[in-house]
């Protein structure tokens, strides 16, 4: 009898072995030689199910943005305005031990972004579809009367995709400047912040 | 006569070499081989001026933290407190050109971190300086009465170091997502927040 080759399944393993080498040692240890070698196959074999590294460096990369993006769903599951964004906000800033090693994966993705015109598109689609949630949340909070500030909302948004950011390095670059508690403060005072009418701003 | 070797400005070479590299093709273009070939040395003969890769990308990082700390300490040269942190907030934030490249230079050097022990406690020490002037600012704005802020300055430190590290990885990875407007604006509120002598938080 042939065998039968799961070929998703052998694309999930490639996947999964490029996360770890990413995890371990960044986008450097990702060779597609060791990729190759650690999913067992023949050097030149991989071609079959990606093209190019890139490719499986967003197959990862994608894996931990599905990862995330799971994870939350289940907590927003029939939430809204101020009360989703605040799951949001404290759910995909790095303060939660269940999406530990994502932060790896997220940064050596940026940095391989930020070089590669193809993968930035990517990238902008999902800070794209990142910042809707976000507009939507704040847009129910005001229709609930519960958004008060005059800080427009885009600028609301900045403010929490770079917060989110800034902490997702600095939890991956340097874990000892990074202070939970700290970051747990200053969501709970931009959730304070959202709920006044009138602020300096 | 003998040939007299400049031995400082070939280390010098080294890294704006490598500099040259990582803003073109990021930490993987990097490679000894190739920084070897743009510098003109033999294959082997930078190991006289850097032992490791991890030497040459240091230096390229901390020259990108020289030249954004050079032009820094002009603009803020005699100001003390509020006036020195905004100063600073505005300028370390990648809203001037004149800080451009050395973004790109910083986030594959930070990728680099997260994967290096060595280097990881280096950035540490960068941290810590970078939290040290700016509470140093924050004491003296309290000391003149402009800051009025119920909010920790450790907190305070936390938000600016997360937005100012947010904003760098935006510029550098989805510039199309990097609104200069927005983060100015951002600061503005901000510092107008140090001024309030009470807020929700």
């Amino acid at each position: 009898m042939p065998k039968i080759i799961d070929h998703d399944q052998r694309r999930e393993d490639i996947i999964d072995v490029t996360w770890q080498l990413i995890v371990e040692g960044g986008i450097e240890a990702a060779t597609m030689r060791e990729i190759a070698k650690r999913a067992g196959f023949a050097n030149g074999a991989l071609k079959h199910y990606f093209e190019r590294k890139d490719d499986i460096i967003e197959g990862a990369y994608e894996r931990a943005l599905q990862r995330i993006g799971d994870l939350l769903a289940r907590e927003v599951e029939g939430k809204r305005g101020l009360e989703a964004l605040e799951i949001s906000l404290r759910f995909t800033l790095p303060t939660n031990s269940r999406t530990e090693g994502a932060e790896r994966v997220l940064l050596s993705f940026w940095e391989r972004c930020a070089f590669n015109t193809d993968l930035d598109h990517h990238y902008g689609r999902h800070l794209d579809n990142w910042k809707t949630g976000y507009l939507q949340y704040l847009r129910e909070g005001r229709e609930d009367g519960e958004v008060r500030t005059p800080v427009p909302d885009p600028q609301l948004v900045s403010e929490m995709v770079l917060m989110n950011i800034g902490a997702t390095v600095t939890r991956a670059v340097s874990p000892e400047h990074y202070d939970a508690e700290i970051i747990e403060q200053q969501i709970s005072d931009f959730v304070a912040r959202l709920r006044q009418g009138s602020t300096a701003a």
